[in-house]
């Protein structure tokens, strides 16, 4: 039983969160999922949606980290106490995932440096400002490079999710998720319908 | 500005809710979204998520409902005081959609009786139980007849409500959010890859 940590923060996007939320939460016996912020308590989506969360005390380690992104990352980028405990926590952490501007805030750590990485493309400009020594990759659903997975937006935290689920429990898991779910799963990381 | 309210309860399914949210969420010009429960507060969904919510009187009539599916519906199909309150809400709605499973507890309503709906593939027989009288469609991955949209399972729901997006604003704005999304719009209603 695997803890799976989703770092939430006011003004998070709603389904860079829920997506992989929903793919980790129907397989209880594999992982255990919960919702964190800094401080625990109700936050805001930046579609509105407020979500109950634990703080960041509840977060063992050598679990699994989430990083979502939306419009709420860009005040974060600019605030070192809250870098530096994203940066603790993901040290702490066994793998750190990252969705569409999650990965931008999460570059500004510097955890990122050196290794291949990917972000959403409508805003790409804004990873590679974060992160300028971090290798992006223009083209790619998602991107694995030692503990640290990163997806381009929203919906491909979802394939990355599951191509997560299919690393670490097997493909086959994976698959059957994605059928329950009706998905589609673009299984190909290297596959990207939105690059640019 | 169209009120666009979620309806959700203990056990409802996470991604049948947050999906639509997530493209109802990105034009608040346009819809005014709300997660609303029977009684307000804290509604737990089936993957272990707590979201904050509005009581049923917060639902103005006119507006749009949908109501997810999730494991929690299959205590509410035996509650003939839940169904009713749900019968006029959705009577008094502009249009109602539903996700999964939840076209099985929206039919046990009975306004679907002789109409056209879908449910998700696996367990459509739990459908044709709840509503023997509707049109249930085994092939379709949404379904719109009069004021009721149905969609399959989950992620069904998200090309349900970028097909109701399209039907209400316009093809080019439902379009513009799924590259928003980074997400494959299944655009073909009729094109069901889960139908057996």
């Amino acid at each position: 039983m695997k803890d799976f940590s989703i770092i939430v923060f006011d003004g998070f996007e709603t389904l860079d969160a829920m997506g992989p939320a929903e793919i980790i939460g129907v397989m209880p016996d594999r992982f255990h999922l919960q919702f964190c912020s800094q401080s625990g308590g109700l936050i805001r989506s930046d579609q509105n949606i407020r979500v109950d969360t634990e703080p960041f005390s509840a977060i063992r380690p050598g679990g699994v980290l989430l990083i979502p992104g939306g419009y709420g990352t860009r005040k974060l980028m600019d605030d070192p106490k809250y870098l530096e405990l994203l940066k603790v926590l993901s040290q702490d952490a066994g793998l750190v995932l990252t969705v569409c501007t999650g990965s931008a805030l999460f570059a500004k750590t510097g955890l990122l440096d050196g290794r291949a990485a990917t972000s959403n493309k409508l805003l790409f400009s804004l990873a590679q400002a974060a992160g300028p020594d971090v290798l992006w990759r223009r083209q790619a659903r998602w991107v694995q490079d030692g503990k640290y997975y990163t997806s381009s937006g929203v919906t491909a935290g979802m394939d990355m999710t599951l191509g997560f689920v299919s690393d670490t429990v097997g493909r086959a898991a994976a698959r059957k998720v994605a059928h329950a779910l009706e998905y589609l799963w673009n299984e190909d990381r290297d596959s990207d319908p939105f690059a640019n």
